[in-house]
């Protein structure tokens, strides 16, 4: 056995990750940036080893709740936007080129993240995710969301602008998501949560015959996955896709890439 | 459903964490700690939501593999010790106050970059693990780790002054070990590297009779696990005991801790 030591001519580009919204999220956003890197350098053809994968920092600092914001507009009220923007600041200083935002509801301060820091790319999760469900020809979807996200329409205006249909929660489903987000994976309870996200997207199949489901907020893949009492419905994961795509940045200069392509 | 924005009179310290050693069990290594926040939180009696969780940053950064500079003294040989200070001291700079290395072998390390660093605490996972052992008077253990763990002798050293005797494995169970890290976990495949490391288990078991296994090195826990395989192995994650430190660290200074612990 072999250890190889050499450096690679090309390395990625260094990549940040805005998390703690919440905690859990981010450490599994990490993990699944992780697993986007290991086959992506499969794609490419890069012997997969610890010193081939992108430089990355996770950065999970203390956030004002966003929904809880973007429901208060009075002035001084905690707002996500200044620790977002610092942190990501930080990030930047520390090299990062590509940033993902570990939470959905955040990004409806994409837009001042990325006109504050456009020497970095900072990647769009809803529209990554937007894109993948075109890609795949889906016509209709279900959101499950927080109530932040739904009334920015962060989602909505995303889909609607690709023609998909987009179902969504009434309000009492609404507060049961918003239970199994926050009293249930912000919690620490996880079968409370898995109860309500999966008695809200079985209400969705049953009223709007949606087989697609976006799990909009980062909270409930922690809680919410394919399983038989969910037959027919298809989960969608925006981490997983966010993911991947900053995968694809970090990899984006290497030289093999245009092989891979080919 | 409330949801609390206001900030608690007293904040968890900031902390780091070292990772990369691979990325994986960099990954993991957070997902561990912010567990270990959450039992924290409940054991203080502090509610437990996103903002009250410690500001931690994880830099998973390239760093020459550990092993391969424990066996190559030449001078100019690529050696780990550089990069690690470097990202240790941006973790100072980012306000870390506890630095927690998500890599065992990496432990060789651990001198110059406590000595470096005298203002942050640099977490000992092995003199952790050794203190865990100690206090439930585990009087021998069997030791699974990378070659240059071995020949370093970070934990065997560690465990004869806390008089746990130590098996370890033959040359050609090491050789076993090392596939399964480095063919295995570092390359992604999971399969090969839990056939190798549950093989040298049961060797270790039959040969010396001994019951508890410390898995020294980030990579074994992703690929192995308590199983009837295993029957009678009791497998000590030092990744676990080292993000419950961490934990305890970053909310050392909370007013609650006194009353928690008396």
């Amino acid at each position: 056995m072999s250890l190889v030591s050499a450096s690679p001519p090309h390395t990625p580009q260094v990549v940040g990750i805005l998390g703690g919204m919440g905690p859990a999220a981010g450490a599994d956003f990490v993990r699944l940036f992780v697993q986007a890197c290991t086959k992506r350098m499969e794609v490419l053809g890069i012997p997969v080893r610890d010193q081939a994968y992108p430089e990355h920092w996770l950065a999970q600092v203390p956030i004002p709740d966003r929904t809880a914001a973007l429901n208060d507009t009075r002035p001084g009220a905690h707002q996500p936007a200044d620790p977002m923007l610092q942190a990501t600041g930080r990030l930047a200083a520390l090299g990062a080129r590509v940033v993902a935002i570990a939470c959905n509801t955040a990004h409806a301060w994409h837009g001042i993240l990325q006109q504050r820091f456009p020497q970095m790319v900072v990647l769009h999760g809803v529209q990554e995710v937007v894109a993948e469900l075109s890609a795949r020809k889906v016509q209709g979807v279900g959101l499950l969301a927080t109530r932040g996200a739904y009334d920015a329409g962060l989602y909505q205006r995303e889909l609607e602008r690709a023609h998909i249909a987009c179902s969504v929660p009434d309000d009492h489903e609404r507060e049961q998501l918003m239970q199994g987000i926050y009293e249930g994976v912000k919690a620490g309870n996880y079968p409370l949560a898995r109860q309500r996200f999966e008695a809200v997207s079985i209400a969705l199949q049953e009223r709007y015959s949606v087989s697609t489901l976006i799990m909009g907020c980062t909270e409930i893949p922690l809680a919410l996955s394919e399983h038989p009492r969910l037959e027919g419905i298809s989960l969608v994961n925006p981490s997983v896709v966010l993911a991947s795509a900053l995968a694809r940045h970090a990899y984006c200069d290497m030289p093999t890439e245009g092989m891979a392509q080919a």
